[in-house]
């Protein structure tokens, strides 16, 4: 079929494939809620209005239908699960199409991680985008399994799921006129460029936006969205499972301004999206926190189409995709029939639609370590160490001072002080670097917990009461090409292999969150009080989020932006 | 300077070149109005805030300031002047950047013409972006200087200042799949496409839409221009010299969907752009007749600049073109200051800054005809002739049967019953085509008035009590190689040179406009009523707007779509 025949069909020349009749269309276009058909054929919408005939007919009842929901800005690889698994996790929730940072892929695979998850994209379910991951690695401060500069990514620029270039999470660097970032803004600035600056005002803030950037999602309060909207940036307001942020920033939202703001969930685990959904979850937050519903939906679809000049999404009306949400309560936003390309792919919460046949794309293995050779012993020099202070719900550390345990001259856990062992340790290119330093606040009484996922670098990180255990998770994750593990002395307790650039499993949604919760039991039968410390410790080897963490070359002083030692 | 530069004042670090103090900032991003600093460097805003130092600094004293205005539909052939002069008449009505269809010169002189204006675009004050145009020639009933197809437009689309398709006239074409309409749809579907569907509606209007249409300024009437909005297409409401639109379409603008609405004036004539403006107009009009003064900017700037994806204009932020207008009092919209890349053009509503020197660029001589061998005498046929009759105020006409006024066998202008004889002079191919007919309206007692402006092929135009003056007049126009000519008998009595393409004067807009009174003047003094026949005559060839037209291939009975006999 082609553009001929869904012409035929909207002049009612020819029988369209799909009436949906007697729907409230809510048009995110004119602002309006009103009865209408809506007339599909050959996976597009080709018209809104009566007096059509369609080989297959449902009648809605009165019915709302709204368009497909947008998640402008997330992390694939958080859901631990490869596109396609993603994508049947999403789509009852409504969520036709993502806008991707394929970051985390591309700091561990390079361009091939990236061509990874454009082959996933472009055989699956879900319209996904791919924005060119702009910060590989973050900084000098770490090794990461590959370095992309703006020559490396110019091969992206012509690609038609490519938008634009990342987050530029090296905000100063971007402030401060570094000519590699300047260079690949220039490469991408007939495109769409996102931006990541947290806490960033005034100055500082006017020179990013200067540079191009078009986009912001790290606010977390109303000034700091406030001052960023009004310089010209496209506030996505951020819901992740971590990261919450939609409810402080509901004030935000005005009719005058709503225009320049967007949903997106940045980075959710598998329970999260299985259980309370996505963007469709902040819709419902945002009516229930007093949004009108079609600013709402507005929010989550049609602004971020806009965004990112996707205009055949992201509303309902002729020549658009026919992407669309058909809902028996507009304030309770919950989809019952989701269809994408005028396909039922999902209904009532449940996928409908068979996963497609995906492309085999083997990558390589990318666990790259002598794990016999690894030696977590700390030889004291004085009696004083720097500890990673963890913070509940926070990304963000304390930079502490403690007095050391020292054993035998070596400085060791202190499950007294809740002061544990933190290995990171070199995974991609089998340097043998391994950074070495203490964590306050996991809880350990025995064991150790460890994992390939550590942002951004994804080196393998490693938290232990004893050296013991720690070599036998990083061992068992070793022997899985990637993974997360937990170990207790010789024994492993519970492992979720993550095969895919150490990052996702090729496993289900549902069967790669049973093992999450099981590791997530494990690390609580060993004493951990967190509801989540795999994630935590992801989180501690990030050397751009203050204020003090470890990379595979050691400690990191945030603020100062520098390595530092151990001891003082 | 480069982006260096503009971040080193972005961020204080150097003083910036500019710094507009103490003025309202008119917020067309966030919807709102406030104090603030603007800082200027090399061409663009760089910052919005205090603390900046300046090497130049204008104190505004509260003074509101909002972005440059942007048309979104002109044809600047209409202002009878080059684009350099056009340039001059609106930039101090603070309409700094303007998207034009080149329909008019494209259809003179095909890629060549639309090159013309390209070339007057890069160097001028005026931001001036084309969409190129589509429908060239309008239909086979005439004969036009070119013909362009998918493929001479290809070239064009990488082009940095195309924007996109222009105005898809042929809206029957598009709606039933016509082969050629589509390819062009085709090659710019990654682009802005332009439509023009009057009177369009229901299933044909959603296939128009279906085919990929983007916006729509030919709405009359608020159910016409809702439907359209309903189904995706952004409202462009149209100002122009005759064809006024906004009163009547005020009451469509809600705060819901206006960010679907833009404004654009289509056609002016150099009286209106000087005396009444362009899209400054529009902005008091609008905002005396009720609308929100910071929507009818932003229907005037911002929303014109997202459909056309212009990221760098139609808003004052970091990293814009420093495109802003002064304004003393927001009702009243009049810039007192006009900066166009930080540049001061205009002040008070004349230009301060001098015509750039335009690049020489030599077109081709446009009017090819045999002036002495031109025969207008009619054989009567029968006593009863089809008469183009003219309403006033509007572009469509009567299609009337009236006697024929026979003397020695021929059929004659019949100044008792205002039936005067109209020719069509074919200009481009020397062809010999002359079409003969019949008009109703312009009230001249003697002489004729004649013009190479035409809508859309742009013959030669002629209307004449009797043959002699008629000849008199077309021989003038020949030997000035295109313009506007009024005679009486042997004599001619005013004339106005379009040496470019036979459509616009070499002449400052001034001086254009004063040859242009002197020509309604003498028109008047033939006998005329019209307040100005020119531009009625310049309709009465256009054979896609009913009812009876002629062209240089006979008289076109436009409901029927087919040539007509003059006599029944």
């Amino acid at each position: 079929m082609s553009i001929v025949d869904r012409l035929a069909a909207a002049r009612a020349d020819a029988p369209a494939d799909l009436i949906l009749r007697n729907g409230r269309l809510v048009n995110v276009i004119s602002g309006e809620i009103y009865r209408t058909d809506i007339v599909v054929h050959d996976r597009h919408i080709v018209a809104l209005g009566e007096g059509y005939q369609g080989e297959r007919e449902v009648d809605l009842a009165g019915k709302y239908v709204a368009p497909g929901l947008i998640d402008a800005h997330v992390h694939i690889e958080s859901s631990l699960v490869t596109p396609p698994e993603f994508a049947r996790a999403v789509l009852p929730h409504g969520v036709t199409t993502v806008v991707t940072d394929p970051h985390e892929i591309a700091n561990v695979l390079g361009l091939e991680g990236m061509r990874y998850m454009l082959e996933s994209a472009k055989h699956g379910l879900l319209n996904m985008f791919v924005m060119a991951s702009s910060c590989v690695p973050a900084t000098t401060m770490e090794t990461s399994g590959a370095r992309l500069e703006a020559e490396d990514l110019a091969p992206l620029l012509d690609h038609p799921w490519v938008l634009g270039l990342a987050e530029l999470m090296n905000y100063p660097g971007v402030a401060l006129a570094d000519e590699g970032m300047l260079d690949k803004i220039a490469l991408f600035e007939n495109k769409v460029l996102d931006g990541h600056a947290p806490d960033m005002s005034g100055a500082m803030l006017n020179a990013y936006v200067a540079a191009g950037v078009e986009s912001e999602h790290e606010c977390t309060t109303v000034p700091e969205a406030l001052e960023k909207l009004r310089l010209g940036l496209t506030i996505f307001i951020r819901e992740g499972t971590t990261t919450r942020n939609l409810e402080p920033l509901l004030p935000l939202i005005t009719a005058e301004n709503h225009s320049a703001i967007c949903f997106c969930t940045d980075d959710r685990i598998p329970a999260d999206l299985i259980d309370h959904g996505s963007i469709d979850y902040m819709i419902r937050v945002a009516i229930a926190g007093g949004i009108d519903p079609v600013m709402a939906i507005r929010m989550g679809s049609y602004n971020s189409a806009r965004h990112f000049r996707l205009k055949k999404y992201g509303a309902l009306a002729p020549g658009k995709y026919a992407d669309i949400l058909v809902l028996p309560d507009l304030e309770d936003f919950r989809p019952e029939q989701v269809y994408r390309g005028g396909q039922l792919v999902a209904r009532d919460g449940a996928m409908v639609a068979a996963r497609p046949e995906s492309r085999r794309f083997d990558l390589r293995s990318t666990v790259n370590i002598a794990a016999d050779e690894l030696d977590f012993s700390i030889a004291a020099k004085s009696g004083s160490i720097r500890v990673i202070g963890t913070i509940k719900d926070q990304v963000v550390t304390e930079h502490l001072v403690e007095p050391a345990k020292i054993v035998a001259g070596l400085a060791v856990s202190n499950i007294e002080r809740d002061i544990l062992k933190f290995a990171m340790v070199e995974r991609h290119r089998a340097s043998g670097h391994i950074g070495l330093g203490f964590v306050k606040g996991f809880g350990l009484r025995r064991g150790a917990i460890a994992g390939t996922v550590a942002h951004d670098h994804h080196n393998l990180a490693v938290i232990g009461v004893d050296d013991e255990s720690m070599k036998t998770a990083v061992a068992a994750i070793s022997a899985m090409g990637g993974g997360l593990a937990i170990a207790d002395g010789e024994v492993v307790l519970a492992r979720l292999p993550l095969p895919v650039a150490g990052l996702m499993s090729e496993l289900p949604i549902e069967a790669a969150r049973g093992q999450y919760d099981d590791m997530i039991a494990a690390a609580r039968e060993l004493g951990s009080p967190m509801s989540d410390p795999y994630m935590v410790m992801s989180f501690m080897g990030l050397e751009v989020i203050p204020k003090l963490k470890l990379t595979d070359l050691g400690l990191v002083d945030v603020e100062q932006f520098q390595l530092v030692d151990l001891f003082l």
